[in-house]
C-alpha cells in the first residue's frame, strides 16, 4: 500500500492522513492498520497520565526536549478532554509545547476523548502504530488518569509516569489514589515549589505503606521530584524511562506486559466492531423504546431483543 | 418476587442488597431489575457534575438538606473515580455528608468507577432504578465530568447541573469546556469566595456566545451562585430544579429526553452482555496474541477472527 509506504519514511502528511482514516474506523482503515501493525515493535511507548492540573502537558513539553538532546525523535499522543462541540483539540496546553513543533523530530497529535466515533482505547492505539511505524523512537501517549478509557490507554504503554503535583485540593487527591498504582514512575511536577518536597514525602510514605511488589517484581516505583520551569529533574526523569525499559527487557516482564495489552487491545477492536453494528438497530429501536415505556419490557431485556435479532440468537452468558 | 417487594416498601437493607445484587450483573441481577423496573418513573432525577475541585459533593450535601426540608426524600448514587485497589468507596466527600446519614429518608450509595464488572453508566442507572422503585422522591447522581461513561450518566438524568467553582486552573477550565454544553442549569459553588463574581460572569458570558438554543427549546439554563458554607443560593438551585422539572413536564421534553436515555440504555446493557461474552474467550485468545505478535495478524484482524469464533460469522460493518 502506497501510503503505508509514505508513513513508513517518515512523510508528515502521510501520517496525518494515515490517522483520520484509522478514526473513521472503516474497512478500509482496518485494511491500512493491518498493514502499519506489521512495521511496528521499534518505540519505546511511554504513558503519562495525572489528575487536572498536575502540569503534565507541561512537563511532556520538558521530557521531549530532553529526549530530543539524546537525538531521538518523539511522537506525541494527547488525548484531550474536550468536547468535539466546543472545538476538539486543546487549547492552552498544546500550545505551551508549541516550542517544539517546528522540529521535524517531533510530531504531535491531539485526540478529543468524547465523541469518538469508534472507541477512545481503540483509536489511540492505532495511533501509537502508525506513529511507532514512522519511525519514531520514543511515543509519549499522554491523559488525564480519570476514566476507565483514559487508564486503559496508559495501562497499554511499556512504561506508566504518573505525574501529582503539589497543593491540589481533597477531592483531587482521591482521583489520584486511582491512579498511583498503575505507575511505574511517580513524577512529582512544579519542584520549584516551597510545597513540593511535602507531596514527594507523602508519596514515598504511600508506597512504603502500599501492597507489597507484586511476586517476582524487582522494579520499584521511584519518586522523582521535577520542574519544568528550573528544568531540575527532567533528565533523571528521561535516564529512568529508559532504566525502566531496560529492566521491561532484562526481565522478561515486558512479554508479560505486551500479552495483557494486545488481550486489551483485541478486545476493545471487537467491542468497536460490535457497538457500531448495535448502533445501526434503528427503527426496531424505536419500538423496544416504547415497549419499555409501557414497561412491558425493562431496558435490560429489551437489550436481550436487541442482541437476538442482530446475532440470530442472544448470546449465553 | 420478595426482595422486590422489600425493596418497595424502603427496607433500606434490601435496597443495599439489591443494589450489590445489581452489580453482578448475572442473569437473576437482569431478573430482579426487570422487575424493579416496572415500578419505576416517579423520582426526579437530577445529575451533578463538575470538575475535580468544583465542590460538588459539598454542594450534593446542602442541596440534599434543602430538599429534605421542604419534606421530600433523597436517594444519591456518588460515582467515586477511586479504584477497587485503594478501598472503593471515597473518602473525604462523602464524610462531609455524613451529617445527613442518621436521616431515614436519605440514602447514599457509592459507586467505584473503575473496575466495574460491566459498564459503569449501566450499573449506575439500575441503582438509579432501585432508589426510584424504592420511593425517594429525588435521586441525586453525582459524577466527576470527565470520561465518556460519567458523561453519559449524567446525561441520563432528567435535569442536570454543572458545578463550577472560582479559581481553578488552566487545563481544569479546558475540561470544564467539555461539560458545560450539557449543563440544564450552571451552580457556581464557593461563592462565598471574593473572585466568585468573575466565574459567574465569565459563564454568563460564555452561554451569550455561545452556540444559539436548540430549536423550540425554551429553557435558558441560568447560571446560579452558590455557597454551602454560608447556604446562600441552596434554596434558589432547588427551586430552579423544581421549575425545570415543571418545564420538562409542559414542554413535552422529558418525553425527548425520556426516549434518548431509553436508547442509551438499551444500548449500554446489550454492550455489557457482549462485552462479558468476548471476555470469555480464553484459550483461543491466547492463540491471537500469539499470531499477533509474530505480526502475522494485526489487532483488528485477530478482533475479527474471536468475532466470528463467537457469533459464528463476523457481523457486517
Amino acid at each position: 500500500m502506497e501510503s503505508v509506504q509514505r508513513v513508513r519514511k517518515g512523510d508528515v502528511r502521510a501520517i496525518a492522513k494515515m490517522m483520520s482514516l484509522a478514526e473513521t474506523g472503516t474497512e478500509r482503515a482496518r485494511e491500512a492498520l493491518g498493514e502499519i501493525y506489521r512495521h511496528t515493535g521499534r518505540a519505546h511507548v511511554v504513558g503519562l497520565t495525572g489528575v487536572p492540573g498536575s502540569g503534565k502537558s507541561t512537563l511532556v513539553g520538558a521530557l521531549t526536549g530532553a529526549i530530543r538532546e539524546t537525538g531521538r525523535t518523539v511522537g506525541i499522543v494527547a488525548i484531550d478532554p474536550s468536547s468535539p462541540y466546543s472545538g476538539g483539540a486543546i487549547l492552552g496546553d498544546r500550545i505551551r509545547m508549541a516550542g517544539l513543533t517546528g522540529d521535524d523530530g517531533v510530531f504531535i497529535r491531539s485526540m478529543a476523548s468524547r465523541g469518538a466515533l469508534g472507541g477512545l482505547a481503540g483509536a489511540s492505539l492505532d495511533t501509537v502504530d502508525i506513529l511507532d511505524a514512522a519511525g519514531f523512537d520514543m511515543i509519549l501517549v499522554e491523559t488525564v488518569g480519570v476514566g476507565q478509557d483514559e487508564v486503559d490507554i496508559v495501562q497499554a504503554a511499556h512504561t506508566v509516569v504518573v505525574v501529582s503535583a503539589p497543593g491540589l485540593g481533597d477531592d483531587i487527591q482521591a482521583i489520584k489514589a486511582g491512579v498511583l498504582e498503575i505507575a511505574d514512575i511517580h513524577a512529582v511536577s512544579k519542584c520549584d515549589r516551597a510545597d513540593a518536597a511535602q507531596t514527594v514525602s507523602e508519596l514515598n510514605g504511600m508506597l512504603t505503606l502500599g501492597r507489597p511488589l507484586k511476586e517476582g517484581a524487582r522494579w520499584k516505583p521511584p519518586v522523582l521530584p521535577t520542574s519544568a520551569e528550573t528544568g531540575e529533574g527532567i533528565g533523571d526523569l528521561l535516564s529512568c524511562i529508559d532504566s525502566h525499559r531496560r529492566y521491561l527487557d532484562e526481565s522478561g516482564e515486558l512479554e508479560t506486559r505486551k500479552t495483557a495489552m494486545l488481550k486489551m487491545r483485541i478486545l476493545k477492536s471487537a467491542e468497536d466492531v460490535l457497538r457500531r453494528r448495535l448502533r445501526r438497530g434503528g427503527a426496531e429501536l424505536e419500538e423496544l423504546i416504547g415497549k419499555i415505556r409501557t414497561r412491558a419490557l425493562s431496558p435490560h431485556g429489551a437489550a436481550r431483543v436487541l442482541l437476538a435479532s442482530v446475532f440470530g440468537k442472544s448470546p449465553p452468558d
